[in-house]
């Protein structure tokens, strides 16, 4: 297999598009085309600044490296959530962020859940009956409201995930099978800032998770291999082993899930503009102690979920 | 594993509902979810005139059973395609469905493609470049022109197919997949009649496959085992297939999808409504020569497709 720019030996070879690169062509490539998606998708512009939430993993770690390759003003954000189950997960994946903000010279905000609010991510998770049999559900909580904090209180303009094209065409899957007509219409690559909030974006959103693997250790960083123990066995990860038989039978389906979803809602597919979301951001209120925008009556779902007493009573 | 109405032993278990039933009750149970899908998606009254299409298969059999145990008049429409394929595959499912059409006592339709355009379904399909692999997409326009055209020749209200819910599931996974916005939006059990076609019905789209199939052997109603011969490796069977796993892991997934779909659409998932509907049938004309609506200008896909030469000319 040869590189489709060089014509010497390909390192990479991607099917799904019809491509294969050597090393160092492929390492021109995922910039150039993550660069692309950010114009495509009216990201962020070159004097934003921007906050990259990173968790010691493959994605986020590489789309740091690629913002910084980008010339973009990237900072990352850690934020510790205390889970070790025995392989020290988030000590790990602290160190390995760190390491890669002190090898690149770049500023790390850490944040870490336990010191501030007296309670790691498991300990949370066992007060309540939401995500008691699995923590997910308030380590996504907690995350968001970390991430949005930060992000207002140091006035960064974009917060920037590391979600890939997996990770989307999972969570897309997910909320097709059960046509969640909320969650259907609420995917997309930018998610607008709103009354306070940093716009959100994915600027990685169509990269498959090989790919990103592949730059990842092209580009030798060093990341966390183990995903979080309390994701095995999660939905998310049977979704993306069905879509990965299906993208094994027809090379470039998963992204033509993804592409085509994105195109049918430009083309009008669902009814969404205006009344629906004038409707949600209508109903939004501010958290009565945090001030970030919450559909309830008084408290965030963050709020209530720190406020909690051992048996689990605000 | 006792049966849920009379505690006797039960003769078909359905997780997906979780329900069992004896051969006695399960033989109550599908007439009696068939006339609620009748009522629910409004596909027809009592007094309308049903036209079955049977293809000799276990689905189209026992609907027409179902409809004349319900009390409905039903007659039976069978097309001849001319698939032999070394196992006789269109003469064993005429012979089938005449049987049936004789022990019942019930009126059967029988149209030939050979006799009454001089052409087989297999030598339609390589006069031209459309389904020269596979005829499937050819057999298709014929077997729908076909069925339009008795319809409204017989003077009928209603034709109603024996698609399952397998069959649904299958197309609009994908459809989904590809998010292929007009087929999306026309997937329903009830398709209305327009312009002198008789309404499309699908009594049947509620029902797991194999619960046709327990039907079927328990109304000892005898039908052709073998799928059609070119159906073998469509991307149908192979949707149905990952669907069959995603059902076995999550019981009920298949009918969440396609129930949580219908559902979506009601609460007004989709931009469908006057604009879009106007602008499809809109385009809409008369063929010329048939007078069936059509897309085109001048002769519809079915009078292009038989009124072409043996080298695919029109």
């Amino acid at each position: 297999m040869k590189c489709k720019a060089c014509g010497g030996k390909a390192a990479v070879n991607m099917p799904q598009h019809k491509l294969a690169l050597c090393a160092e062509h492929y390492l021109q490539w995922v910039p150039e085309q993550t660069a692309r998606f950010i114009k495509k998708y009216w990201m962020f512009g070159p004097d934003e600044r921007v906050l990259v939430a990173v968790s010691g993993g493959k994605d986020s770690l590489s789309l740091w490296d690629i913002l910084i390759r980008l010339g973009y003003q990237a900072d990352g954000l850690y934020i510790g959530l205390g889970i070790d189950e025995g392989i020290g997960y988030s000590s790990e994946s602290r160190r390995l962020c760190e390491a890669f903000a002190q090898k690149h010279g770049q500023k790390l905000i850490v944040v870490d859940v336990e010191e501030q609010y007296q309670s790691s991510i498991p300990v949370l998770a066992q007060k309540g009956a939401r995500g008691q049999v699995r923590p997910c559900s308030v380590c996504g909580v907690v995350k968001r409201h970390e991430m949005n904090r930060i992000a207002a209180d140091l006035g960064y303009d974009v917060l920037a995930t590391g979600h890939n094209l997996d990770d989307e065409a999972a969570t897309l899957f997910g909320n097709t099978l059960n046509w969640h007509k909320e969650l259907l219409l609420r995917q997309r690559p930018v998610l607008p800032g709103h009354n306070g909030l940093a716009r959100k974006v994915k600027p990685l959103c169509r990269f498959y998770e090989k790919e990103m693997t592949a730059y990842a250790l092209l580009r030798d960083i060093e990341y966390i291999y183990d995903e979080c123990p309390f994701s095995v066995g999660s939905t998310s990860i049977y979704y993306k082993e069905l879509l990965n038989q299906l993208e094994n039978q027809r090379p470039g389906a998963k992204l033509a899930f993804y592409v085509k979803y994105l195109a049918a809602r430009e083309d009008g597919l669902f009814a969404e503009e205006t009344e629906r979301n004038q409707a949600t951001f209508g109903e939004l209120r501010d958290c009565d102690r945090c001030g970030q925008p919450t559909t309830h009556t008084g408290l965030c779902a963050f709020c209530r979920l720190v406020s909690r007493d051992e048996n689990g009573k605000q």
